[in-house]
């Protein structure tokens, strides 16, 4: 098939970007020429998050299971949606790419076929994929923590000195550990994101970017059979049997749309079908041209801090670094807050009292529209309050689950809305002292753009504008993991001959949207101070309260975790 | 008169007590054999607080005044009233006897006229009654303790080390500095509390209460001319000119009721009138039997301990220590938090979100009804949350306003309902380390009754009895000062030879209404280690944020206060 033969030029050529997020795809036909968005569709999952109980049974606490028939069908939905949506003829398609949320990774046949999808495994919970949020295996990731920490293996540094429970290996070691059958009937160990590419190619692949973030391939290598033996004698094969596979760049081809999934999409088969991505790491390109130092922010109930560097740098607390990890050429390093858009919701529902629900009906806002303007309206400092923002725990650069949120500075003069402000202002601090650290690592971030859920709060915005005194771009896309994923559809198909050209072409951004007050900045310079001091203080072992009240309210509720 | 000739027995005696508060006064009369309460009326004071205009001018922000014509007004209201609530014949009452808030001081002539009740004075700010809380003598207060420490005066010791700004010296020095006309006109500086009983028996005194914890009397003597004249030369004189006089125990006798006065009240003229008091000390005797190491915590919007001993020990910062401060013959002790129930309401009005008042509405409660019981349902440290209590300051131990309140262990679990309790357990924190504090100075509490608003919260008081791991009494009035004050009558008017005597006959306490449950306490104990390791960190200069956070906040605002 040549579609530049039946169309005058390239500028009439589309893709197809699929973002697979928790709860539902979204396919966005993009215009190869300059990554005009053409049509949208969504399609939430039939199964959504299985968390609560599995063909009747009940699931263990943290767990979190999704059903990859809901994978295929939603792709059956969305692309022939957003194609019609787009109002182009499904001939102009030149390349389908897809991004996944990881570490969703799943036990399959040699064939592709998930263990769930076998009859006589229907019902075990081992054989059915783990969603990123499956908090299960804790203990597992424990041992290979306290493992790679004793065999100083030198791969441990690359993940801030911690591998995390939602990875790829702490979760297969929890199916040997707990289902041992399941394990064993499993050919391979896989990605989401690479599952779905098998499902359009045909090709088993493994994406540089998983590999490298949840597999801890580094170097050119996964850990050793010694390694793994120590975990578990059983587990020394894992990566031989399971995982073992060339790793592909991020935009290569993958392979060709098979007929079937050209059909069940709707679209002409032989395509490129490009090698799978992570919604978050697939997001940078879509924030227009790739830079070494450039930072795209992703903030939503969480945030990613996704940049590129020249060369490798061991970056304390980071969550990884990975060589082509987010674009070939150059290594990616990603680091997370893992709680924002979280903390402000759970503050609007638990701590704002009536009133402010009520005035907000009035004016036809929501209260977090209402405690945005409330918040934005306030001197800088003039709360006299400083919050750490660990209700969620600290994925950077403390990488501590265990610590807990911090208010100082509370008076009976002090509102919702003021406390509310000094939580936007915390994960502001959060940011920088991640954006400080990278530097002083050797890493320094130049540019700063955003993308996710919260660029559409201007108080948000404005805030981080101000604390990090420095102009924040705006990512021009409202579907940042799709148009990502179709500007590598267009790599993989041809259209341009790397990643970086063609998100110069095809991303979007817009530049300094908020600009910093240095006033206000240099407020903000003493109130970051106070952060960093109370972080040490709370965060590095000065005072481990938050751990022993945990434990105290561990026993209260009578042993379990909560 | 011979109240007992035309009566059967002492049983037949009724005595009235007095209670000036800071919105309104309250008469109770109380049989004089066993304190039985007979009747009792309340009245608002005309004028309330003045605390943003007088006369048509705005007042600076930390002011707080009030007119005395409203005491007198109330007085021939209320003492009236709860005659005729009692049912009794005036003529069966043998004495009065009256506590005040303090310190309420204000300047008067030779007579006993208040300045601000000179026709040519009337619109004058400084001429009015500085209520207690009065807070713009800060700057006056500071320098009396700057002078004090240079000069090593011994009296600072007795007072936590810090003489506050809401007391005689630093209230009359702001008069001085401000409007010195005022001052000069002043023949006597003296407290509301021996101002009422001027105007009920002719005669100026001045009680060993205020004089000794509002007035620094240490020792038989107020400071030296040398150190007054240090604040400023035309203070040398004060004490000679405007406080001089000889000082009176409590529950001595001030004089015999006036004609005049007797008219106003409806009483026999000729009755005896005891000698001023506070609302706080006064309530001791009404909690029943004095007691060395007894200690009464009045609890409230702010919470008072007082206790006696029987020698003089440096408690670190505790409010005063005063020669029969409480009772004649024992050292009287203070201790005070600035923040109890008003950190719960402000908690509730501005922490809780609407579903709660919903609820409470549906149940016909009020919100903090339904808070203390959502509270009081919650496992012991099951919250994962540690608070300071110092949304108002800190008074004991730590003597300092600058602080403020800090909330640990926040997490996106957490609920409105368990902040409030961990709000609630961190008063009571606050007053186990007020108490371990007094103990380690060596003055032992050994037993504990609390007056006071929160005895109404058996949420409140259960945790109390918890933390402290000792058993509550409750004092058996809802009008403790009053009751106080009918107590210090009786002893006045010649019915018992002592206060002691006539609290053990007319005092009334509840005994250990609450005990303490040995498993929560144990518990408490861990969350207490938590607090006290929290309280000196912030408190004890460690790390001196809440002070920066103030001064950011204060310059945000405008370089002004709040």
């Amino acid at each position: 098939m040549d579609v530049s033969a039946n169309k005058r030029d390239r500028g009439e050529a589309y893709v197809v970007g699929v973002d697979f997020g928790t709860l539902s795809a979204r396919a966005l036909v993009v215009r190869v020429s300059d990554g005009a968005e053409a049509g949208t569709a969504v399609s939430e999952y039939a199964h959504g998050v299985i968390d609560r109980e599995l063909g009747g049974r009940e699931l263990p606490p943290d767990w979190a299971l999704q059903d990859p028939g809901d994978y295929t069908e939603a792709l059956g939905v969305v692309v022939p949606a957003a194609i019609r949506d787009a109002g182009i003829d499904p001939g102009q398609v030149i390349g389908v790419a897809t991004d996944f949320t990881a570490s969703t990774c799943m036990p399959v046949l040699a064939t592709g076929t998930p263990l769930c999808q076998l009859p006589d495994l229907a019902g075990r919970p081992h054989a059915y994929p783990k969603l990123w949020k499956h908090h299960a295996a804790q203990p597992q990731a424990d041992r290979i923590n306290a493992a790679a920490h004793e065999r100083h293996e030198k791969w441990i540094k690359r993940y801030g000195g911690k591998i995390s429970s939602e990875w790829q290996f702490a979760k297969a070691l929890q199916v040997l550990d707990e289902d041992p059958e399941i394990y064993q009937r499993a050919d391979r160990w896989i990605e989401a994101a690479d599952w779905i590419i098998w499902q359009l190619c045909g090709n088993e692949t493994r994406n540089a970017c998983t590999a490298g973030y949840k597999g801890i391939f580094q170097d050119g290598q996964y850990p050793s059979p010694d390694y793994l033996a120590a975990l578990d004698p059983r587990f020394a094969s894992f990566v031989a049997d399971k995982l073992a596979h060339p790793i592909s760049p991020l935009g290569g081809l993958a392979g060709r749309l098979t007929p079937a999934a050209a059909a069940a999409c709707g679209l002409t088969d032989g395509i490129a079908v490009a090698v799978g991505n992570v919604d978050a790491h697939v997001t940078v390109p879509a924030a227009g041209p790739i830079a070494p130092g450039k930072m795209v922010a992703i903030m939503g109930t969480s945030t990613c801090h996704m940049v590129n560097g020249t060369g490798l740098a061991e970056v304390p607390g980071m969550c990884g670094v990975v060589d082509g990890g987010i674009v070939a050429g150059l290594w990616g390093y990603e680091a997370g807050q893992s709680g924002v858009g979280d903390i402000f919701a759970w503050f609007a529902r638990n701590g704002v009292p009536g009133q402010f629900a009520d005035e907000a009906r009035r004016r036809g806002e929501s209260l977090p529209e209402l405690l945005d303007q409330t918040a934005a309206a306030q001197p800088v400092g003039a709360h006299g309050l400083i919050a750490l923002d660990w209700e969620n725990g600290n994925r950077s650069v403390l990488v501590d689950a265990g610590l807990s949120g911090v208010i100082v500075g509370l008076t009976l003069a002090t509102t919702a809305p003021e406390i509310y402000r000094a939580l936007l202002e915390a994960t502001a601090f959060g940011t920088r002292l991640i954006i400080e650290t990278f530097r002083d690592a050797g890493v320094p971030v130049t540019e700063l753009v955003v993308a996710g859920g919260l660029i559409k709060s201007a108080a948000v915005m404005q805030i981080y504008a101000d604390v990090l005194r420095r102009p924040l771009s705006v990512i021009g896309s409202e579907q940042g993991p799709a148009l990502g994923s179709a500007i590598h559809a267009a790599v993989a198909a041809g259209a341009y001959p790397d990643v970086p050209l063609a998100a110069s072409a095809m991303g979007r951004v817009n530049r300094d949207v908020y600009r910093p007050d240095a006033a206000r900045a240099d407020v903000y310079d003493d109130l970051y101070a106070e952060y960093v001091r109370l972080h040490d203080y709370f965060g590095r072992g000065a005072n481990e309260v938050m751990y022993r009240l945990r434990a105290i309210r561990d026993r209260a509720l009578g042993g379990g975790s909560r």
